[in-house]
C-alpha cells in the first residue's frame, strides 16, 4: 500500500455507532478471565464445533502488533504424522531437560504434566514472518524483537477469546523450533513464536498447575514494582 | 521453593464459588475490547486515579508466564529527569529512522505521530528479569526467548485492563534498551521488554492509526492461516 501524499487527515473511522462503554459488570469479569485463564494440559478428547478454531484466530488477528506489521502466521496442524512429529520431539525435549534436575526437583519435574500434545484435538502452530514487508519496519529498528512480541499478544488474545468460550489453551515450548518448522514445511523466514494444543479442559482452575502441584509459588508485589 | 516430596497430589484450589461461566454478552464486549484497544499516542494530560497504575500491574501479573518464573518487573518512572532522557532518546532514535525511508513513505512517516511520551501522565517500563531463579528453568531449555514472551503477555493484560476503564495504553519501541536500562538504573540482568505511555485518550477509535493514516492496511485471513 503507497501512503497518502495528501495532508495528515485520517480515513473515516469505521465504525458509526461510537466506541463501547465497558462499565464495572464487565471489568469484574474481565478480571475473572484473567485469573482463570490456565494453561491447559488436560483436555477432553471433544472435538471444537465447526469453524471455531479460524472464528478464534479471527479475534487474534485483533491484537497489537509493531508497525501494524500483524507478522502473525496460523498454522493449523492436522496431518496426524505431522502431530506425532511434534509429540515425539517435546517428548524427547522434556526428557533432556529433566536431567537438569537432580533430587527432590527432578521427581517433581517427573511428576509435572508439560503438554496435552496426545490428547489435545487442535494443533495450532504460532510463527512470526520476520521478512514481512507489512509495517514497512516502523517500530523495529532498535527492538527488532518487537516484530515476535506483537505474534505474541496475538496468541495470547486467541487464549482469552478461547477460555470465554470455555476452550482451553496450553503453549508448548519444550520443542526444537527448528524441527517444527521443518516439520510444517513452512518458510525458513518464518520463527516458531507459540506452539500451542486446543480444546475442552478436563478441569478448571484459578491457580496455575506449576502451583497448584508446589513448583513454584506466586511472587510478591514488592518483587515485581519498582518505582523510579 | 521446594517442592513437594508427596505423592503428585495439587493442593486445594484458591476459590470456593467454582469457575466463572462467560456468556454470550460478555464475549461480544471482550470482542468489542480486543477491537478497542487502540495504541495510543494523543494522550489528554489527566492525571490517573490514585492506585490506578498499581491496580493495573496486579493484574497484569495474572498473565501467563513460562515455567510460572513471572518474571516480569514493572518500572513506574516518575522522575522528571529521567522521563525526559526517554523522551529525547525516542526523538533521537525516529530521527535516525526516518532516514531509512525515503520520497513518499520519508513525508508519510514524517508525519506519523509514534509516542506521547511527552504528554502521557504515566510513564511505565516493564522488563524481563532474565536471571530470575523462579519456575527452576521450566520450559526455557529449547526456547528461552518464552521468559520475555511472558513478560510480553503480562503487558498486554494491563493493556487491556487499562482499555476497560477508558485509560489509554502506547507502546514505545522506538528506543535504545541499554539507554532506557542505565537511565532507570535497574540490574544488567534485566532486559527491557516494553516502554509504555499510560494516560486517558484524547480519541477512540476501532481502527489502527496507522491504517486510518494510510501507512498500512489490514491483511486478508488468507496470508495469515495455512494449514497442514
Amino acid at each position: 500500500m503507497t501512503p497518502s501524499t495528501s495532508p495528515a487527515q485520517p480515513n473515516a473511522d469505521v465504525s458509526a455507532d461510537g466506541p463501547p462503554q465497558f462499565d464495572a459488570a464487565f471489568r469484574a469479569q474481565l478480571a475473572e478471565l484473567f485469573a482463570w485463564r490456565r494453561d491447559v494440559r488436560r483436555f477432553r478428547p471433544d472435538s471444537l464445533p465447526e469453524g471455531a478454531l479460524d472464528a478464534l484466530i479471527r479475534q487474534a488477528t485483533l491484537a497489537p502488533s509493531v508497525g501494524f506489521s500483524q507478522p502473525w502466521r496460523f498454522v493449523t496442524v492436522h496431518d496426524p504424522d505431522r502431530r506425532a512429529a511434534v509429540a515425539e520431539n517435546f517428548e524427547r525435549c522434556n526428557a533432556e531437560a529433566l536431567q537438569a534436575y537432580s533430587g527432590d526437583r527432578a521427581r517433581a519435574y517427573a511428576r509435572l504434566k508439560l503438554s496435552g500434545l496426545r490428547e489435545a484435538p487442535e494443533h495450532l502452530a504460532v510463527f512470526a514472518a520476520e521478512a514481512t514487508q507489512r509495517g514497512h519496519g516502523v517500530g523495529r529498528q532498535t527492538m527488532p524483537e518487537t516484530l515476535r512480541y506483537s505474534v505474541v499478544t496475538a496468541v495470547y488474545t486467541l487464549w482469552l477469546a478461547a477460555r470465554a468460550q470455555g476452550i482451553g489453551v496450553g503453549w508448548v515450548s519444550i520443542l526444537e523450533p527448528e524441527l517444527v518448522r521443518r516439520t510444517l514445511e513452512v518458510p525458513e523466514s518464518w520463527s516458531l513464536v507459540a506452539y500451542l494444543c486446543v480444546g475442552y479442559p478436563q478441569e478448571e482452575h484459578s491457580d496455575p498447575e506449576l502451583a497448584r502441584y508446589g513448583w513454584e509459588a506466586r511472587a510478591d508485589d514488592d518483587e515485581v514494582i519498582i518505582r523510579r
